[in-house]
Parts: C-alpha cells; sequence; structure tokens
C-alpha cells in the first residue's frame, strides 16, 4: 500500500497502516485479551508529544544512508557521545542488513532518505557534560527526502530524537528499509524517569547493568537509581574504606563494585543521557555495613546482655558521623551526579530500644520514648554532612514523614503502597519536589498482563493545586533483589517497565490500552531484535526470536 | 575438616557438613523466610530412596579421574547412550579444572577416588531403545577408593546415577574436587515425571527445547510432553499435510519443527531417558489446524448464514475421520514413544449448536442437546484410529468425565484445580491409570517462594485403595505459553519444576521444608553453573553467576 503512495502529498492527518512492519505480532483473538489492531503510531515508545506521521514512504540504502552532524551544529566530530550514538543507530537501523564491502558512496535514489542531520541548536551542546534534572531533552525530527533533520537544543534531546528515529525505520513487505515522511515535537512529561535496580540482595554482573542501561535509553529513561548496598551484601569498594566490601560483599573479588567498574557504568549511563543516582541506604538496611566497620552498627540487647546481633546504625557515637563524613566525601567524588539518594527507610527500632546506652542517650535528649525522634536526629547529622559535599540528597517519604528538616532541594521518594495520594498532597504542600515509586514495584509478580496496571497509574491523580503539581518531577520503576538476579531479571523487567516509561515521558492524555499494546508488542519484539530477553506480552511471536536460552 | 578425616571410619549414620560446598548460598537470616541451614545431604536433588554418606572423603584427580564401563557390563564402549553420558557427566564435574594436555595416565594417589565404573546387570542393557513407562531406572552406587562402582539393570538407571555421581561431587577448602564415602540405593516414586511445554503459544527455538531437556535430566524427569499445537499456531511440520504448518504456523519457514528437528529432539531426549510424548489436542483447541485443512473445522453461524468463523473439528463428516486417520498415521511413525496423547479439553459448544448441519446431525444421531454426547462421538471415533496405528494414548480428563470408552491402558490427565482428590478417586476406581498436573501450573506465577506450594502437593494424597493409588503413575509440570517464550521460559522453569521432580521421585516422607530449601538452592546454583538460568530462590549468591544477560 504504501510503495503505490510514494509521491503522493504529505498528509498531515496522523494515519498510517503499518501493515507491513518487521516487527510482526499474531493478533490474540483466540483468547479473551486486549485486542491488537495496528496503530497509527507504529511502534513508537514510548509515544511522542506530537507526531504527525504521512503515508508518504522513503527507502534507506544501506549503502548511501548515513547519520551524520549537521553543519550548523554547535556539536562536531569531536563529541564522542554524539559520534557513539550515530554508531549505535546505524548499527540498529540496519541490523545485519548493512552488508560489508559495500560502496557507500553509491549515489541515492530520488526517493532516498539519504541522511539525518542532526543539529544542536543551543551554544553549550553540553556534550562533555552529566545529565541532570533541569537537562534539555527536547528535540524536533523532521523526516523528508532526501534529509531528514533532527533538531535539539542539547545532546540529550538529540539522544532521544535518535532513538525515534530508529523506531519510525521499518521493513516494507519487500523487506526494504523504510521511513514515512513524518514531524515531531517530543519533549517528557516528567524530568525524572528512573529505574531502581538492587545489586544487593543479589550482585548484578557489570554486563547485567550495562544490558538494561542500554535498554533503557531505547525507553527513553534517564535515571538509574542504583541501590548499591543494603543488608544481605556491600558490593560497592570503597577507596577510603575497602574492609566495607571486603568483609560485606558476597565475596570480596567476584562480587564487588571496583572504581573501574563504577565509572564505566557512569560513562556507559552518560553516553546514553542517564544519571547514576547511587543510593547508601541508612541508619536501616546496613547490616552488611557492620561486617567491615566495627561499632558502626548498634549492638542489640537480650535482656542485660549484647546479644551478638546488630541493629541500625548507632545514632549516638561520635564516631559513627566521623565515618559518614569520610565516607559521603568520597561518594560525592566517585559519583558526578548532584543528586545521592540517603534512604531513610524501615528503620526498625527494637534493636535500639534494647540496649541501655541507647536508652540513656534518648533520656539525655529527652526523647522520651520517641524512638522516630532518633532516626530524625540521625538523619539530620547525616544531611548536614552531605550537605557539605555540595550534593542534594533523595530520602524515602519515612524521613519527610517523621519531621526531619531537609533542604528546599531534597528530593522525597514516595514508595509507600498506602495512602498514595495523601502523601503527594503533603509532600508538595510543604513545597517539596517528590518521585513517585508506589505504583511502580516491578519485583512484585503476577499471571497476566501487569503491565497495563503500571500503565494506567498516574503521577498526578492526587488533588492539589498547579504549584504542587510541578513539584513531582517524576516516578521509577522498582526491580527490589529478593527474587531477582542476572538469571531473570532483564525479561522480567523488560516490557513492564517499559510501561512505567511511557507513562512518564508521554502525554498525560495518551492512554488508551489498545493502542499502548500494539505499539508496546512491537517495541518488546525490537528490544529482542537488538538483544534484550525481552519477554511476551501475551500469545504470538516475532519475526526475530531470542536467540538465547 | 573433611580433610582431616580422611581416613576415619565409615559413618553409616548419615551426617555431612559441607561447609565448603562449591554451591555456596547465603543465609537469608535478614529477611523472614525459610532458614537455610547445611543440608546433612548437601546438594542432591531430588533426594534418593536410600543414602548413607560418610565423612570420609575422597579427592578426584582431573588428570586421572574417568568414568568408564565396568568389565562385567552387559553394555560396552558400542552403547552410544552411555558413552555419551560419561562425556557429558566427566564435563560437568570438572568443568574448567581438567586442564589440556594434562597427562591422563598419571598414577592416582592411594586416597584419590580414581574411577567410576558403570555396570549394566542385566542381559539386555536396552542402550538402543526408547525409554517406556515400564523402563527400570533404578540403580545401586557404592562411592569408595579407590573405585566407585555404578550398578544398574539399564542404561536408564545408569543415567540417573551418574547424575546422582556428579551431584556429589563439590569442592573443598582448597578447590579441590571431593566426593564423601557413599552409598546410594535408588529408584523412583513414580515412573511418569514430566514435564509439558507449549510450542503453539509461542514458537520455542529448537536450542531451548534442548537446553530444558538437559535440564529436567539433572531433575531426573523422564517425559517431554511436547504440547506441540493448539490454537494460535501449528508449528509441526507434517510430510503427509505439509499445507497445516504452511498455513497454520506464525511462519512456514523460521516457526515450523522440520521432520529432522523433531528427529533431533526425540534422540536428544532418548539420550538422556527422556520419553517425547506430542500432544496433537482435537476437537477443540484447534484453530491453527483449519487454516491449512479446508473442511476440517466447523463452520459457525451468525442467524442463518455462516459467520466466517470456525468451532471445534467438524464431527459429522467423513473426511475428518479420513484426515484424522492419515494424520495420526504418519504421527505414530515420527514420534517412537507408546502413548500420544490427545487432548479432548476445554470444547466450547456454541459453535456447535449455532451450526444448522450440526443440529440436524445430533437430531439424527438422537442426542437431543447434550453436545458432550457429540464430543463424545468424535472422540470414540478418534480413539479407534489411534488404536489401530497400535498406540497407547493420554487424555486430558474431560473425555474420562464424559464417559467416553476408554482402552485399559489410556492414560487419564488431571488437570483441574477443583474437586482433584474427587477425580483422582473416580478415575482410579474405573480402573485407569493416571497422571496429575492440577497443582503443578507453573505458568501460574506470584511473589515469592511459590516452589514450596509445589513440594508440598501429595499426589496419592485422595482417599483410595493401595490398588487405586498404585494407578497414579505420575504427574506433570505444565508450563503453558501464553506470557513464556525463549526470553523468559528457562528461569521461570527452573528451579520450580524442581520441586515436581522432587516430589516425584523421591520418598513420600521426604518432604522437610527447610532441607529441601537447602538442597535446591544448591541444586539451582550448580544449574546456573551448568549453563541454565535458573532463577533465585530467594537473596543469596551463587559462587559462579549467571555468564549471560
Amino acid at each position: 500500500m504504501f510503495a503505490t503512495l510514494k509521491f503522493a502529498a504529505l498528509l498531515l492527518a496522523v494515519v498510517v497502516c503499518w501493515a507491513t512492519q518487521d516487527y510482526d505480532y499474531n493478533d490474540a483473538e483466540i483468547d479473551e485479551e486486549p485486542t491488537l489492531g495496528d496503530s497509527p503510531y507504529g511502534s513508537l515508545w514510548p509515544l511522542p508529544q506530537k507526531v504527525q506521521i504521512s503515508t508518504v514512504v522513503f527507502k534507506l540504502s544501506g549503502a548511501s544512508f548515513h547519520i551524520f552532524d549537521a553543519k550548523e551544529s554547535s556539536s562536531g566530530a569531536s563529541c564522542r557521545l554524539l559520534q557513539n550514538a550515530y554508531r549505535r543507530y546505524d548499527e540498529y537501523i540496519f541490523t545485519s542488513s548493512r552488508k560489508q564491502g559495500q560502496n557507500k558512496s553509491k549515489k541515492a535514489l530520488a526517493s532516498d532518505m539519504s541522511e539525518l542531520q542532526v543539529w544542536i541548536t543551543s551554544a553549550d551542546s553540553e556534550c562533555d557534560s552529566y545529565p541532570s534534572v533541569t537537562s534539555d531533552e527536547s528535540y524536533k525530527l523532521s523526516v523528508d527526502s532526501p534529509v531528514a533533520v533532527l533538531k535539539a537544543p542539547k545532546v540529550w534531546g538529540a539522544l532521544r530524537g535518535l532513538e525515534t528515529f530508529s523506531q519510525l525505520v521499518y521493513k516494507d513487505e519487500y523487506g526494504a528499509k523504510s521511513i514515512n515522511r513524518t514531524d515531531i515535537h517530543d519533549f517528557p512529561r516528567f524530568a525524572h524517569r528512573g529505574l531502581l535496580l538492587d545489586t544487593s540482595r543479589h550482585f548484578l554482573p557489570i554486563k547485567v547493568i550495562l544490558a538494561n542501561l542500554e535498554a533503557m535509553a531505547w525507553n527513553k529513561f534517564n535515571v538509574f537509581h542504583w541501590h548499591i548496598v543494603d543488608d544481605p551484601s556491600f558490593p560497592y569498594l570503597s577507596r577510603t574504606f575497602p574492609q566495607l566490601s571486603q568483609h560485606g560483599a558476597y565475596q570480596p573479588y567476584t562480587h564487588v563494585y571496583t572504581p573501574s567498574d563504577v565509572k564505566m557504568i557512569i560513562e556507559f549511563a552518560r553516553l546514553r543521557g542517564i544519571r547514576v543516582v547511587p543510593e547508601f541506604d541508612t541508619p536501616g538496611h546496613t547490616q552488611s555495613w557492620g561486617k567491615g566497620q566495627k561499632d558502626l552498627l548498634t549492638p542489640c540487647y537480650s535482656g542485660a546482655s549484647p546479644s551478638g546481633s546488630f541493629g541500625p546504625v548507632n545514632p549516638m557515637l561520635n564516631t559513627t558521623y566521623d565515618f559518614m563524613s569520610m565516607f559521603f566525601k568520597e561518594v560525592s567524588t566517585v559519583f558526578p551526579d548532584a543528586y545521592v539518594h540517603l534512604g531513610g527507610d524501615e528503620v526498625n527500632f527494637s534493636c535500639w530500644k534494647s540496649n541501655p546506652d541507647i536508652q540513656k542517650f534518648m533520656e539525655q535528649q529527652g526523647f522520651g520514648m520517641d524512638y522516630s525522634k532518633l532516626e530524625s536526629f540521625y538523619m539530620q547529622r547525616l544531611l548536614d554532612i552531605v550537605t557539605t559535599t555540595n550534593k542534594g540528597y533523595m530520602i524515602w517519604q519515612e524521613v519527610f514523614d517523621n519531621g526531619v528538616k531537609l533542604k528546599s532541594d531534597t528530593v522525597v521518594h514516595v514508595w509507600m503502597g498506602n495512602k498514595v495520594e495523601e502523601e503527594l498532597q503533603k509532600v508538595t504542600e510543604a513545597g517539596f519536589t517528590t518521585i513517585l515509586s508506589a505504583p511502580w514495584y516491578l519485583d512484585y509478580i503476577s499471571y497476566g498482563q501487569d503491565w497495563q496496571k503500571y500503565y494506567r497509574a498516574e503521577p498526578l491523580g492526587f488533588k492539589g493545586t498547579d504549584t504542587q503539581k510541578k513539584l513531582v518531577i517524576g516516578g521509577e520503576a522498582c526491580l527490589w533483589g529478593e527474587y531477582v538476579d542476572a538469571t531473570n531479571l532483564t525479561p522480567r523487567l523488560w516490557p513492564r517497565a517499559s510501561a512505567v516509561g511511557e507513562r512518564l515521558w508521554s502525554d498525560r492524555d495518551v492512554r488508551d490500552l489498545n493502542d499502548a499494546y500494539s505499539r508496546l508488542a512491537k517495541h518488546r519484539c525490537r528490544m529482542v531484535q537488538r538483544g534484550i530477553p525481552a519477554e511476551p506480552l501475551f500469545t504470538g511471536y516475532c519475526a526475530h526470536e531470542y536467540k538465547g536460552v
């Protein structure tokens, strides 16, 4: 159908019948499940803010098509970030169809799309910077013959636009790489679109983290929330306190992240416009810290004598704060992001209560029996320490709930499943920025298409003023590690996290489940073809099935 | 600890402290979950019927240790099945620790375990046969220095014993391959220990099927129930009716099983003592059959005229039975197993009811409005057809429930979740053999350690005589394919199916959850080390994490 319309006028109406896509997905008519029609938006995921797709089709020749810098661009051949991205997307677009030894200088036909020009429009492309919460990720993409133009103020928008461009390319019925005349103006709805991975409950090999950063970029996520340590293990190799991983990691050599591992992960993420926000959660969730750092944790008592087990960080010792000062000073230099996540969730008071020294300290401080005051006492001092490192901080909602005094740029992380809207109201009423994870705990699996549940969640569904709504800067999908390691993480995460990706990027009104199902099914097949074992949404197939086991 | 006890007397009590196993798994003490102590049975899975493990330890040298035929064995170097198995288990036992170029004739030390002799004791080893429901899988394994002896009447028992032997080997604290003096007498509790995979809802590449057959052997499963076709697709390439897959497969070239694929799968399974029982489910679940075979399905009516859609197989046409005769004649030659699974589940009557020709036929046959009589009419004729091919058949429980006359050797497959015990009572009271799947639908996933639920299920928990109980010949774990393909099948299956494997192999009294947890955690790490991405049971780690993504 396309082929015959090659030279028809540009139709501004958003209409395309993607009958001959590369990413087939069988109709699910047999079982009673969402209908799988073809979306007018093909396989775009997440859906851009403004899209106009015409029925005019151009071909991309593997011999002549290239992505390169527009000559007006403020960012040239010296920008490694963009050059890397061009190579990556050239590979995604042509997979195996660009044959070696082809004549690259072959003349393009009139109907060919011969190049994609990438034009960074602002004077500072930010090519060598790290992305931040204020990074401009907007872009405009105009696909026309013989040249497609991708304009973006910064490299971050160019990265998003390259992904979008690659999603517009499909194979026609003869297998020829094709793209429709298209106009897109795109920008994210929320600035913070994160994914939490937990490397403490199970160690995740570097390879797994990198693969998932790659998949994050395909879904326009821009924050890797690295829940790097927790009770079960401490895989972060600290230069200042190497004994922490020496004694706290599952294995001190094979199950750790060395400084160069961390550096590599941060750079790999940066090249994809992804921030790396590390979480060092205290004062709870710290059992593994105690193995390498004497006196850091509170000794629990059984009656009048120590039981031999330990509780949260000991908040009454000066040595605790000395340690934290040095530790977070290191963290602030290792991780370039402007924010560090300080945790502060789920502090169990029973050990503190059992300890006579703590009891005395409570009395001295006038805390009565309110151990949340002791928790706040600790958090307050910790926050002050981190402030001196010039980092902003994120904290789990309990820290706010307990009335700890927070810097105005603090990000409050809402995770508890009950009273979510009430919490969002309170946090924003108090003037704090916030991100939402409560509806997106992907570690909770269930039978069937649970991506729909994640997709339906609406971060601004609470009652509040426009000012309050603006304080919700995004959200994060969380994949806690109790039941997840390298064997099952990737298929469990994708495409379920993709649903969150679209909710955080696309317009609020983008919520048609049937349309989403059609696009997501194709998007997941694309992820599979690019090498990520994204699991199926339902009965069906991909033209190219996963090649691994 | 072991090393110092090398020459201590054989302790017949079953005691071992596996403090220095290769397959470490961290204690789960932090979160509130089953306690993970060390099992006296190490990493054995499923647990053999009778085990005696002493504290005396022998070493296995990669340079000198070999598995070979005992000279008294009825099966020699010409038995490809055993020679293949020796090579496989040598590799599993020594992984990367047997260095190339080592002097294989190096003299063994006195404390070394220098060889495992495999002794097939009955005159017919069955080396070149296919396994069957009556195959003898028993074996006796005596591990002593300098020779371990594995005695089995048939090759099938030898295969099971080789797996057990490999599970007894561990690394001591210096990394040396070690094994304790051990006596085992083992045999399966149930003869039919199956796994159902569904290659219709999603196509499973050959590689995935083979990998899972391998994992089945590690868990002592012996039946691959191949649910090869169903509504969504028909990947079986029939020589007689090639149009079935030509039109009914997702893709006629890439998403089919050719005759040589099928042959390879059957031989790969045979070499591991695994039967391949194909299921060609009719008269329902046949939408994909209709695409290549005209007039096979019942045309549905909307009012007075055909609606264009089709229902179950058309039971009133002679052409239907001509087709089935030819089709199952082919099936009976392609699949060597004595049984074929004929399905017969979930027949929807609405299409039959809508069709005026069927209504007339019902009248002629005197069925009144009872469409289950029509279903039985079809099944009866089908069973008679299959009987002429000299195959036995398995059927889903509805066929029995509807009163179809069955051959005495029919296996009734109980799958419905309600009234399971009642159904087992009825089926066995009627004198039929039966297998159970109702508690083991592994496609239903949930958060947490659901393996325990599968493990607790007891196939003989219903009220009945000893004769009735003997008719329960086993069970099958089912992994239906709605949400499963190559991307996520393997980690979703293992080690959850392992729980079913032990329930079907080990003694009824083997049901200590803590002991099982300890062994299974190690067994899953072993599967990971052997290359299968078996997912974690809970927080923890393996010494060798999965290397893929």
